[in-house]
C-alpha cells in the first residue's frame, strides 16, 4: 500500500493495464516536424470554421440560455431528428434502428463495451485501431485477431474461429479502414450479418469515414434483420473533430441502456449538439461528402503513387479514408526514431495488431499537404536505403 | 440467449444494474409543470449567453481550425495554465495537484471510479447525489452510508465503520451538499484528511457549488498533504451546464491515469475549452461568484422561510447551493404524484439514501423564481394537510 503518490496502490485492472496511445505519443511530437504523415484529424483547410461560427450565432441568438442547460441522456431531440434525417445519406434508415448521440464515436465504443462487456471473448480485424479497440480490451478477456485483406476481414478464419470459441462481439472497421485503408467488400458485410444470426455474437461497426466517401458498400448494419449490428459514427472527419459529438445506431434495448450510461458521464455538449442540428438542417454537412471524398481521394493517390515511384509497394491500395498500412521490412520503431530525425512523422504500427506487425507504419495523408506527402515519402526512402 | 432485441442476451454487470436516475425522471416531467422545485440546472437568467458567444467567437475567430482538431488528453494546455490561476479562487493552489480537464463534475467522477474502483468498498454520505454516486456503485462491492448532520458527514461513524471494514474511498459532497445542502465544518474536513492518512483511503471530494458560494471553509483538498484527496470541480453552476467542462486536481500519478483513460471516450470538445480559457482569462467567471451567491441565498433564504411559515420544519438549514432535504413524514413517491397533478414538481429523494429516505423530498430553488418557491411551497404544504 502505497499512499503519497498513489503508486502500488491498489487500483482497477483498467487503472494497471491504460497505456499511452501511439497516436498521442505521435501527436506529441507533430509540432516540432516537417513532414506531418501521423495524423488522424482531417485537413485544417477542409474545416468550415465559418459556417461552424455562423451556427453557434444562431443557436445562442435564438435559443439563449436553453441552448446551455444540461444534455438530456440520449441527446437532444433536435439532434436526434436530424440525424435520422442524415441516415439515408450513410445507406441507413430510421427503421434500422434507434439514434443514441454520443461524444464522438470513441465515447460511443467507450458506452458500447462498458454496456456489453465482462471478461468476454472479442473478435476484431488484426491490425485495428488501437485507441477504439483500447475500452473494448480493457473490459474482455482476449482480443482474437482476425486476418484483414484488401477486401476486408477474413470471413472463412472468423467462421473457424467463432466456431471453436464463444464470442460475444466483433469489433469491425468495414469502411476505409485504420489503419489499413481498404473496405470490406458487400459479399463479406452479409456474410458477418449471417455469422452473427447464426453464432450468437453482436457487430460493433465503427464507421466514421463514411461521411468523406462515395462509392463504398452499404454498411454492415444496412443487412442487420435481427439488431445484432450497432453502428457507430462521428461528424469528426466531415465536419470537425473539436465539437465531440458522435452518435450510435442500435436496437431499442441497446439504445436505450446506452442512454441510462450516459447519465454517468453526461459529456456530450448541449450546444454543440445543437450546432450540429443546425449544421444538418442547413444542409452543410451532406453537400460536403463529394468534394471531401475528392480531396482526400487525390492525395491519397499522390501517396500511392509517390510510394510506388520509390519503390515501396508492399501495401493494400486503400480504398477511401486518411490511412495506408505499409510494411517497411524494418523494425519501424527504429525507422520511427531515425525518421523523426529527419523531420518525418509517421506512427509505427506494431500497437495496431494484436499479432505481428513489428515492420508497419501507418501513413496517413489527413492532415498532410501535397509537399509533406512527396517529400515525406522520399525521406522515408532514403532511410530505408541506408539504415 | 436471447437475440432480436438484446433482451436476455449476456450483458455486464453496469449494463444490468444501471437505471433511470430519478433526476433524469424528474426532469421529464419538467415542461409541464408549474412550479419546477426539482431542477439542478443553474437559473437560466444567471447564464451569461452574450460573454459565451463572444468568446466562441473570439476563439474561432483568432484560432480558427486549430479550435476544432481533437481534444489531447488531459485537457488543452490553455486551459490548463487558466484553470491552475483560477485555483486560489477555490482555496487551491497550483502545488496542490495536477489539474485535469473533463467533461464536466460527473465525468470526472466516471473516470476516478474507472481509475480506482473494481469490487472494492466505498463510503459515502447518507444521502448523496444519487447520479455522481452511480459510476461508483456499478464498480464497487459496496458503498456504505455515514451519517449527515447540519456539519457534514459523522466523522465519528466513519471511523467505526474503517475500523471495521477495509474502505478504499470515500466519497463527498462537502460543500453545499447535494441533496442536503449543509456544509462539513473545517474541524471535519482536517479529521477526514487524517482518517485518510491512518486508514489508507482515497477521498473523493466532489465540490461543484464552490463557485457560487461565499464564505464556506477551504476544500477538504487544501487540507491534504500527501495527495489522498482527488478533487473535482465544474463550471456547470457558475458558468452554464451545456459546454460539459469541469476538471480535477490530484496527485501526478492519478492525474496522469486519469489523462489516458480520457484517450477511452475524447469526450471533451475542444473549441468549448478554449472557450473556458478565454471566459476564465477575461475573469468573467471569477466575477460571478459573489453575485451568484447573493442570487441563490435570497431564493433559499425565501425557500426557508416559506416551508417555516407553514410549518414545514423538518429540514437542516442549507448553507448555499441549490438544494433543500425536507422531511415529508410520508412517502415521497405518493406526494410526489399528487403534487405532480397540481403542477408541482420536486424529487422524491428515497434514491438518494443508501439507507431509508422514505420520506423525503429534495427542494431545489436552482431554476425556480420566487413566485414558484412561494406558491410551490404552498401547493406543498396543502397536499400534506390533506393527503
Amino acid at each position: 500500500m502505497g499512499g503519497s503518490t498513489g503508486e502500488g496502490y491498489l487500483v482497477s485492472r483498467i487503472g494497471k493495464e491504460i497505456e499511452l496511445s501511439p497516436v498521442e505519443m505521435a501527436s506529441r511530437h507533430s509540432t516540432h516536424v516537417n513532414y506531418n504523415l501521423a495524423s488522424g484529424s482531417p485537413d485544417p483547410v477542409t474545416i468550415p470554421v465559418d459556417e461552424i461560427r455562423r451556427s453557434y450565432n444562431t443557436v445562442l441568438e435564438e435559443m439563449g440560455p436553453k441552448a446551455l442547460g444540461y444534455p438530456g441522456a440520449g441527446g437532444q431531440a433536435a439532434l436526434v431528428k436530424e440525424i435520422e434525417r442524415f441516415l439515408p445519406h450513410l445507406g441507413l434508415n430510421k427503421s434500422d434502428g434507434k439514434v443514441v448521440v454520443t461524444s464522438g464515436a470513441q465515447h460511443a465504443i467507450e458506452l458500447v463495451s462498458k454496456y456489453l462487456l465482462e471478461g468476454d471473448v472479442v473478435a476484431s480485424e488484426n491490425p485495428t485501431f488501437v485507441e477504439t479497440l483500447s475500452p473494448i480490451k480493457l473490459r474482455s478477456s482476449a482480443v482474437l485477431p482476425v486476418s484483414l485483406d484488401g477486401e476486408g476481414i477474413s470471413i472463412e478464419e472468423l467462421d473457424t474461429l467463432s466456431k471453436m470459441v464463444k464470442i460475444s462481439l466483433v469489433y469491425t472497421i468495414p469502411t476505409c479502414h485504420n489503419p489499413a485503408g481498404v473496405t470490406m467488400c458487400e459479399e463479406r458485410r452479409k456474410a458477418l450479418v449471417e455469422m452473427a444470426e447464426q453464432r450468437d455474437f453482436y457487430v460493433l461497426e465503427d464507421d466514421p469515414y463514411r461521411p468523406i466517401a462515395t462509392n463504398v458498400p452499404p454498411p454492415v448494419k444496412a443487412f442487420d434483420k435481427s439488431g445484432r449490428v450497432i453502428y457507430v459514427s462521428s461528424f469528426s472527419k466531415v465536419l470537425a473533430p473539436g465539437l465531440r459529438v458522435g452518435f450510435v445506431v442500435a436496437n431499442e434495448v441497446i439504445a436505450e441502456k446506452l442512454s441510462l450510461l450516459e447519465q454517468n458521464d453526461f459529456s456530450t455538449s448541449t450546444l454543440n449538439q445543437y450546432v450540429l442540428a443546425d449544421l444538418l438542417k442547413r444542409e452543410v454537412i451532406q453537400d460536403r461528402t463529394e468534394r471531401l471524398s475528392s480531396h482526400y481521394r487525390k492525395k491519397m493517390e499522390l501517396l500511392v503513387d509517390s510510394l510506388e515511384e520509390n519503390s515501396l509497394t508492399d501495401f493494400h491500395s486503400p480504398s477511401c479514408g486518411f490511412f495506408l498500412l505499409l510494411n517497411l521490412h524494418l523494425n519501424s520503431n527504429y525507422v520511427f526514431q531515425r525518421a523523426l530525425e529527419r523531420g518525418l512523422l509517421f506512427v509505427p504500427a506494431k500497437p495496431f495488431f494484436l499479432r505481428g506487425g513489428e515492420t508497419f507504419a501507418r501513413l496517413s495523408i489527413a492532415a498532410a499537404n501535397e509537399k509533406d506527402i512527396v517529400q515525406g515519402v522520399s525521406t522515408l526512402k532514403r532511410l530505408l536505403a541506408d539504415p
